[in-house]
């Protein structure tokens, strides 16, 4: 088939038939369709969506577009957990260790950041000696042997949606619902899951702005994945202010904080709950707990007892790193107090990413290169109670300068009020 | 400004500013746009179009793109003519030598012939020894001296259009009517012309195949024309039959017949109908005559006085060839002769247009050579009484089993009724 013709299909708004899409999928994996014809097919399907059957379709023609990762010999349910991206989102760091301190099994391929949504293996990198080039055979013994392995996706992985999502990044044409969908849940299935858990993030700091285009997501991605088989439950979770600290060697120092069960601030506490819930919401996916709820009781148990630490401890001297190696920390500390009494309103998560990265915390382009050392301590959250002088953020910065522009961004991203505000709950809905 | 920006607002159904068509059109000329992203811009320009202000900007972006035709020296007004092509469609090579007979002067840019419709620099290259390598200074001579000259576009004409045009063809994007009016318009103001004469064809064998999509094609480059500051004249014309005989050579061939004066097949009765509509609204429109009827008069009169004829000698001498020349002629001349006594019901232009290029007579991609001499005659049109046994084409073949293939889809082509058939007017509509 023409792949003209394809591309007339999707413009007039037909349906697809599954061979459409495959040729398709296999096209933009090999790099036979041009460039331009794919960006033009793009267009057509963010202007002229593709229907629940067609979004099914394509996910799966993406999976089966490269090598699928076999995990034959791991313990079933095969789990995975993603998130869509948020600022300071660490929370697969924390709750990898739970799940794996529960009985759980995950062996987990993880991607790097863009923008201001961080990427796992960025953070797990800023780790002294932590491996990322171990081999699937190695990573897959070390899971079966402690219960977890994370690593980077390998190079074949769905490579349709690596070809698409390169030209969606340049033409417009990456809010797209069932574009995402396709693109999230193809990984997830080329990298063998059939239990997955899902943490739509909403906000300014997240991929979706708004609650409303959150749920949107977060519905499609419920339906596509159930039409493709496999086992989901999702978490709406708050992204309009950011989940704790940023910057890669700092949001491991807060994920080891909480993992030691030591949190205290309003920031690590907003991340501990997160960590809690979406833990207990794994543990029920895959019938060790009998709903949530417990779920997060036996999460919360492990983070009480020191199993979900020593988990994490395991995990990092298999990967060659330590829980208890020194993380790079920037030359310039600096503390930003609070300038009167108040409640904190807001703190805008989009505002404390896109400084972390002007510090060099992040990447502009996908070429760029991470400090890990710089970032941004969030010692409150909104609704903490402040007083005049009290430590609202750390800045770590590689010089004065840069400590002095990220100080001024922070009291921009930041409203104190007068009055008392409510603290706002991080996972909003789960399903 | 960030193309991609500019993307997102064709996307979104926003109206472009002036500046981003020009970013646009440089960017295409020059290629420091991407392909991929122009194709996803086209892509968005054909599900959200671009409205008249748009489409008018974007057609003096274009023609501003590369270098423009200075006709200073031309006496005015600088007239050129476009027909959006069909089958059999030699109008040009006939109606340019009956202007030039009544005073005009004609300095005119023309195409190659792509599918089923052909284009007449390849039609006067089926003449012996017809140049088209003269220079702009030499033609612009001649046209002073003898009222026209024809030439194909200088490779630097509307650079913009070009690599849009070469996008449109392979993404599914050409059928957008602001896309279609701005490739056609840019070229014609870079080409020099400040008066033009549209022949905008409608049926199977030419570009728009229902008369509702050719007015409203219609109406769009009479709006835009004048939003340009051209001074335009719209013939809405009838492509359902083929416009006379098919194939480089014939057409040459019958162009010249009608030029001196002889036609006396429907098929040619056809043809010379249509150049004397079209000539009598070019007088008009340049105030040669008062109106369409009496241009239509002083053209009629051009060919019976053998001035027209004249024209045409002294124009193919001027370009190295000569109306009395030999033309290529195919070995095998096959009488297709009708099976019964009846009326000429129907001629499937496309069918017959695509007929011939199986016989080599036209390009099916851009790089194939054109065999001149091979075609069809069409003796007959719609209406027609023919006899059994009477001839209703000549099929001129390069092999006798070519002309089997040609023949038989000739006859799937025709449908000859019992009863008596209306002739159908050739000229639908002026404006």
């Amino acid at each position: 088939m023409n792949f003209q013709e394809i591309i007339e299909v999707r413009r007039d708004g037909r349906r697809h038939s599954e061979s459409e899409l495959r040729v398709l999928a296999d096209g933009a994996a090999s790099g036979e369709i041009p460039d331009y014809q794919l960006a033009a097919w793009l267009m057509a399907a963010y202007l002229r969506p593709l229907d629940d059957q067609e979004t099914a379709w394509l996910t799966q023609a993406m999976a089966d577009s490269g090598e699928r990762v076999d995990l034959t010999g791991l313990p079933k349910p095969w789990f995975d957990k993603h998130s869509t991206g948020g600022v300071g989102d660490k929370t697969t760091i924390i709750v990898l260790p739970i799940l794996a301190a529960c009985g759980m099994t995950v062996f987990k391929m993880s991607g790097r950041g863009l923008g201001t949504t961080g990427g796992t293996l960025d953070k797990l990198e800023s780790v002294p000696g932590f491996r990322m080039d171990l081999g699937i055979a190695e990573l897959k013994a070390q899971a079966k042997q402690i219960g977890l392995a994370v690593t980077g996706q390998t190079p074949n992985l769905a490579p349709a949606d690596k070809a698409l999502y390169a030209l969606r990044d340049v033409t417009g044409t990456v809010e797209s619902i069932p574009l995402l969908v396709s693109s999230i849940l193809s990984k997830k299935i080329a990298g063998g899951a059939e239990t997955i858990l899902l943490d739509v993030k909403s906000g300014s700091g997240g991929f979706m702005r708004t609650a409303e285009g959150a749920l949107d997501l977060a519905r499609a991605l419920a339906r596509t994945a159930k039409a493709c088989g496999l086992n989901c439950r999702l978490a709406l979770t708050d992204m309009s202010q950011p989940l704790g600290s940023v910057g890669n060697a700092i949001e491991i120092g807060e994920s080891l904080t909480i993992l030691r069960n030591e949190a205290s601030l309003d920031g690590e506490m907003r991340v501990r709950e997160s960590c809690l819930e979406l833990a207990g919401l794994s543990l029920a996916s895959v019938k060790l707990a009998p709903g949530v709820r417990e779920g997060r009781e036996i999460a919360e148990a492990a983070l009480g007892s020191g199993k979900a630490l020593a988990k994490a401890r395991d995990w990092f001297a298999a990967q060659g790193g330590s829980i208890d190696a020194e993380l790079p920390m920037a030359p310039v500390q600096r503390s930003v107090a609070a300038g009167k009494d108040g409640w904190i309103a807001e703190i805008d998560a989009e505002s404390v990413g896109v400084s972390v990265i002007a510090m060099g915390g992040g990447r502009k382009t996908k070429n760029d290169t991470i400090d890990p050392s710089v970032g941004v301590r969030v010692h409150v959250a909104v609704g903490s109670a402040v007083r005049q002088g009290e430590s609202l953020f750390t800045i770590c910065a590689g010089s004065d300068a840069m400590a002095d522009r990220t100080e001024k961004s922070l009291r921009d991203a930041v409203v104190l009020s007068d009055l008392p505000v409510e603290k706002r709950p991080v996972v909003l809905q789960v399903f």
